[in-house]
């Protein structure tokens, strides 16, 4: 029987090993953990295939049980993956800031881990050593609460952890695999500050908003993107497609991908008529405005609802503006405030949308698809943050610190 | 009559503005108001001299009285205050990062203002001014919770403050004071992320208790304190007693000062005397575990209730410890993280407990009172923050904004 206080009590407790391990320990971790995916394959891969046979007994849809399938290939991805994670550098114990205080107190800035960090994610079983490693890492404890799609998958990947774990010295208990499914355990998890520092969810809306609302420690909310592309008057009509094919096409199912169109006015003929062909020939359904319904019939009535949906789809939402300004206002209504594109040719619209556009990332004649650690030149990313504090956009290793002062006197007091 | 959901709103709607600001009209509102506030200060001490009659009429102790109470020299540290923030860098329109992506993309990280904050707090109506200005120094809207003892006072202030922002042609609902002291108007504010990007509590350990269950936006949890002194076996006596007395006895009720002390038990008898002397003479009650009790027998008994309490009053919980282990373990359970200090000679004493100690200021033979951001040379605060995420210790203007990624590209699309 799974006790959640007892897991999070014995999570908690490898918090000063885990903080006090060796960039060494924490990389033959890693190594290890390459290795021991690989050697342990036929058993993560037989757990795999429990998951797929309930998945499909429970009418899982093509796409989502190609997320949950592994495969020695993709395991070796992973292994890779691991191995890639050792050679980055250490994020925890580097001298950020400080000084000699006026009274000779001398003040040393230095990055601690954060302490206890939970993952509540969805289908796709890598997660769980994706999360766990980027973690490790950092010095941090993880908890992990994978879907339940996933869970023997989940499972048996972070028993292999574990065994990593105390292969190199470093407490098992570091990676606590919550093994209770239900709503209440979840639920219960998101309100346990008294063990858990700071809490990730990875998916959906729906996630989002629950760990918003419910959770009483600090959340770094990533994952959702209802990411705009907006063609300006100006725009290069040959560019506008080609960005926003890719944006859209590209990977129809992540949360970089190209959620919703806005069109000047001006040029919404010219655009609309390539646009409509490309986005047809690659089975994408357009929801459009009355304007954009006047120049593709073929498009479906766009309701209120469209505007903020994160379709994770084959359909995209249309709409014509009558300006620039008017472009980003209904973005910053709108979006997520994950990854937002304008096309153009104007100088002055250019600056106006960078500036004024509150995303993450805010790109100019560039896809929205480059919103990624690897991308971005950070290595590997727990997700894409859409909140405001502590980080935004991808959140790679170096977000998963925090710090402290150390001040070292000889007796100073305040005057 | 009030209404919170309009008055978000219009709060709100004045967030673009804000964002756009320059630092020459924030600068400039920031000296309107240092002179409005004394051409005004008749004004302002005839409400708070009504908020000083209900508060007598209704009990308030001397203490808090003296929290509450205004005159012409407050108000002209006040004004000082405004000025020396004047002469502050902007935080807003830093560049933090970037570079040219391999794809050829330029990426630039550039700091922005965090949008609308909340502050809740307690007793002080200077707060009014200092956190109102430095939300709107960085860029930022506030929307101003006061305690409703000084509620005559803040109102005053903040209709100043408005004032100022008309003066200089920036939006008076950049200052949004809530006029109703209701618990219901408090509660709907913590879950009003729809207006709020971040709210900061500035109070004891109830309010942040109340704003961490509550709250629906992102948390910086300022103001408590539970500060820990520890005697180590090889501590100089003198100095011990200079620190402790420095660091409990300055300013009582502050949340940098030392609520508990402990020492290693071979230098117990050798310095409890003198402590006990000293802090006698300073009025402080001493609640003592056995060994403190054993040597002062005037001590009071400490009950575990103590061992967590932050008194801000003239007393401090004592304990005698085996080790410098054992104070480590203590101080983590206990603390709020805040600040911590060892008195010590002993090097490897002084470096485990730097690195072993959970709190964001941590001293070797000195204070805890340093812990502020005027003493840490980052100018004004709007607090001490005791969590992990985003910022720790001294909350100042550079705390009060985030980021994002501007992206400027010619066509790139990812492969």
């Amino acid at each position: 029987m799974f006790d959640l206080t007892e897991s999070l009590t014995r999570a908690k407790n490898a918090r000063a090993a885990m903080a006090a391990a060796s960039t060494e320990a924490k990389n033959a971790f890693l190594l290890d953990l390459a290795q021991r995916i690989m050697a342990e394959s036929g058993y993560i891969l037989e757990k795999n295939r429990e998951d797929l046979e309930n998945a499909r007994l429970g009418g899982m849809r093509e796409v989502m049980l190609d997320r949950l399938a592994l495969s020695q290939e993709r395991l070796g991805g992973i292994a890779d993956a691991m191995k890639s994670l050792a050679g980055e550098a250490d994020p925890v114990g580097v001298v950020t800031g400080g000084g000699t205080m006026y009274n000779g107190i001398s003040m040393t800035k230095k990055t601690v881990p954060v302490g206890v960090i939970a993952v509540i994610y969805e289908a796709r079983p890598n997660v769980t050593a994706d999360a766990g490693a980027l973690c490790i890492k950092s010095g941090n404890v993880c908890v992990l609460k994978g879907g339940k799609e996933a869970f023997n998958s989940n499972k048996a990947i972070s028993e292999v952890m574990k065994k990593s774990l105390a292969a190199v010295g470093l407490p098992p208990e570091a990676v606590c695999f919550i093994e209770d499914n239900s709503r209440e355990t979840t639920a219960r998890l998101m309100r346990e500050d008294r063990f858990i520092d700071l809490l990730i969810p990875r998916g959906g809306a729906g996630l989002i908003r629950s760990c918003r609302e419910n959770a009483s420690m600090p959340v770094i909310e990533t994952g959702t993107g209802n990411c705009h592309v907006y063609i300006d008057a100006s725009a290069d009509i040959d560019t506008a497609v080609k960005i926003l094919e890719n944006a859209k096409t590209q990977r129809i199912s992540v949360c970089n991908t190209c959620e919703s169109l806005l069109i000047h006015k001006d040029v919404a003929e010219l655009a609309l008529l390539p646009i409509g062909e490309m986005l047809s020939a690659h089975g994408v359904e357009i929801r459009g405005d009355e304007a954009v319904r006047a120049v593709l019939p073929f498009a479906v009535e766009a309701t209120e609802e469209d505007w903020g949906t994160e379709y994770l789809d084959k359909i995209i939402s249309v709409k014509v503006v009558g300006s620039v300004g008017e472009a980003i206002e209904h973005i910053n209504r709108y979006s997520t405030h994950h990854s937002e594109a304008i096309v153009t040719s104007d100088y002055e619209s250019a600056e106006r949308f960078l500036s004024e556009v509150d995303s993450a990332a805010v790109y100019v004649n560039a896809s929205t698809r480059f919103t990624d650690g690897g991308e971005f030149g950070f290595g590997a990313e727990i997700g894409i943050s859409t909140g405001r504090l502590h980080v935004r956009g991808p959140v790679g290793l170096k977000d998963l610190v925090t710090y402290k002062y150390l001040l070292r006197g000889n007796g100073q007091i305040r005057q």
